[in-house]
């Protein structure tokens, strides 16, 4: 069954136990293969990346944060190359399944470990979220997962792409295993205290698909009558492409910088969309990036108004259920910066959002993504708890 | 000694014994893993391209016609990917070694082929130059090698990469072997006169290293003499660049062309440096396009003017020998640009060109080319063989 999900690194799957008492025991877990294991090479999901860098001597931090709280690491995952990516298609060790539409793409770029949890390979699995690398995988394959607020969790050992829009983030298939995950990466246990206002983004469910909008309507239902008080709201008045516009001017340019040394010593392989992101990157004019980050700036400040204390604003994760794979370049490019439309906010602002599964389009997942203020990654959880409650 | 020179593509060796009578019996040559050997796939030097392409049923014409004449196939040649690439470096398959200059690259796109020819592993060996395929591995191998006029080789079953500019091209290490596989692949005999003029291009000796222009000085002296009449011409009175730019105009536009459909498709897995020149092919306008056509048919004026029968016209090959291997691409980028510009008359006019072996610079080969007007190829052969019988 692991071979046909396709989750797993090529190679001998790895296996560390866990401490043996903690509030994960129990749990299994598998880490995208951006995440250093002390003695195993980390892959990047290039097949020269590794041998470009060393071995690794110790655990990421949120490995060994896993590991210290029982939960026991099974594996390392497939991701897309050096996590440039959102459809989870990787030309060197090929696409994961997912189990939940398995015609269908799992989502990128941490593609294996959404895909390892949904086959229930695993309990949960680390991925990071950079333009939406969990929160798209999530919502493809009809998972909980979560972007933490940037900046809160330690990324040590982590590979990096963007570093002012990387973050850590994490799946699951329950909410309370969600949850108790959660707990221990964010360390802070959710809070009682439901949001009392919730937002709903118009602009990002006037972008979806409308059998997307209107799938996820009956959970947009159950969440106002949960919080209580709900208004309509433009998210991004300049407009979610123009948000889009900054977030892809800002990352391809800093993921360059990350990575220009090592591909101009190099010269490595790369399936031809990803080094033509990096080509992309490269040659972004300095004019471009300055004007990208004043819409930074100015998209984070209206974060920060519309989202106070207490407030929740919720759109969907993405504007469709997963693409079909094997798609040409010329259909996927254009998917691909429609969903960057509706994730363009995490990296550019920040602010932790979590998906919700619960809805399908034509037999596919599609999640509803809930945003809270920088900051407030656990009350999200206890939303998302509530809501599971709520609809058992 | 085969491994160590790593010429041949990996696999199984492939040998198809020529015809037992002919005018090439008992020579042996390679291929270039661009002409198609029936029954054989052909690999384009990138690992995704024999996948998806079907295994040819026929040889190519070239292949053909060589195993007509009593030639031996010995092997498929490395090749740079899908022959974009001028300094003979694979991610793939590895670099093939120059004989000449162990720490050097051989020269590309027909690596292999030079590299095979340079070790003796056969008597000649088929390439092709688009954009100085062959002239740039002869020169840096210190072998014969002939570009021949565009359009007059069949040039069926040679995968082509951008048309207005692909030719098949060869090898050999001595002036006669070059001559005999001249005659066959011409279809011309060399004739006995030599020409009556030699051009000597003062701006590409101005532009070479001049340590490349002072150790080819002999030889244009020798060529002098051979000839008679001699004087200096300025080749290109736009400039080697703007004719340079000419060519990195049209023919990256036409390999995109060549290739697009098959890398939207399969979205292939490429070397950076090779994906980045599809990406630059791409993104080509057409304002640029039509500006370099015209400097196209203006160039092929000047090349008309210059060279009426009789007159032939000599260059440094490359304005350097061959760089040290595993270069950075920032250090490499440049090299190429300026191998460019004494290379884009070739792709530029449709000219025949010749690489004539015999002079160092640091110990390492770098040739002096001869050209002629459109259709002067064996007149070409002749000067290449006089000079060496000159210099015995």
């Amino acid at each position: 069954m692991t071979d046909s999900i396709n989750a797993f690194v090529p190679g001998p799957r790895i296996r560390i136990d866990g401490a043996a008492t903690g509030p994960l025991a129990g749990l299994s877990f598998a880490a995208k293969d951006l995440f250093d294991v002390a003695g195993v090479p980390t892959g990047g999901g290039n097949h020269d990346w590794a041998r470009a860098n060393p071995v690794p001597t110790r655990h990421a931090w949120a490995v060994q944060t896993l590991l210290d709280a029982g939960a026991t690491l099974i594996g390392k995952t497939i991701t897309d190359e050096v996590s440039l990516g959102i459809l989870g298609e990787n030309a060197f060790d090929g696409t994961p399944l997912n189990s939940a539409a398995p015609d269908r793409v799992p989502g990128g770029s941490s593609s294996g470990s959404a895909a390892a949890v949904a086959a229930g390979l695993c309990d949960t699995a680390l991925g990071t979220d950079t333009g939406g690398s969990v929160r798209v995988p999530a919502s493809f394959c009809g998972l909980y997962g979560i972007r933490p607020t940037h900046g809160r969790l330690n990324l040590s050992g982590m590979l990096p792409q963007a570093p002012t829009s990387d973050t850590t983030g994490w799946f699951a298939r329950d909410a309370e295993t969600f949850a108790r995950v959660s707990g221990v990466l964010l360390g802070e246990a959710a809070p009682a205290a439901l949001p009392h206002t919730l937002l709903v983004a118009v602009d990002a469910f006037g972008f979806a698909d409308p059998a997307v909008s209107a799938a996820l309507q009956p959970m947009v239902e159950r969440l106002k009558s949960l919080v209580g008080s709900a208004r309509d709201e433009i998210m991004a008045p300049p407009g979610l492409s123009v948000w889009a516009r900054a977030q892809r001017t800002l990352q391809p340019a800093e993921a360059w910088a990350t990575f220009q040394a090592w591909v101009e010593r190099d010269n490595p392989r790369f399936a031809f969309s990803v080094a033509r992101n990096l080509v992309a990157g490269s040659q972004i004019p300095a004019a471009e990036r300055a004007w990208a980050a004043l819409m930074r700036q100015e998209a984070r400040g209206r974060m920060t108004y519309l989202l106070p204390p207490g407030t929740i604003l919720c759109l969907p994760t993405t504007p469709f259920p997963a693409p079909k794979r094997g798609l040409p370049l010329p259909e996927l490019d254009p998917l691909r910066d429609r969903i960057t439309c509706l994730c363009a906010q995490g990296g550019l602002t920040g602010v932790p959002q979590v998906n919700l599964p619960g809805a399908t389009v034509d037999g596919a997942p599609v999640g509803l993504s809930i945003i809270g203020g920088r900051g407030t990654d656990a009350t999200l959880i206890t939303v998302a708890r509530s809501m599971a409650a709520g609809s058992g």
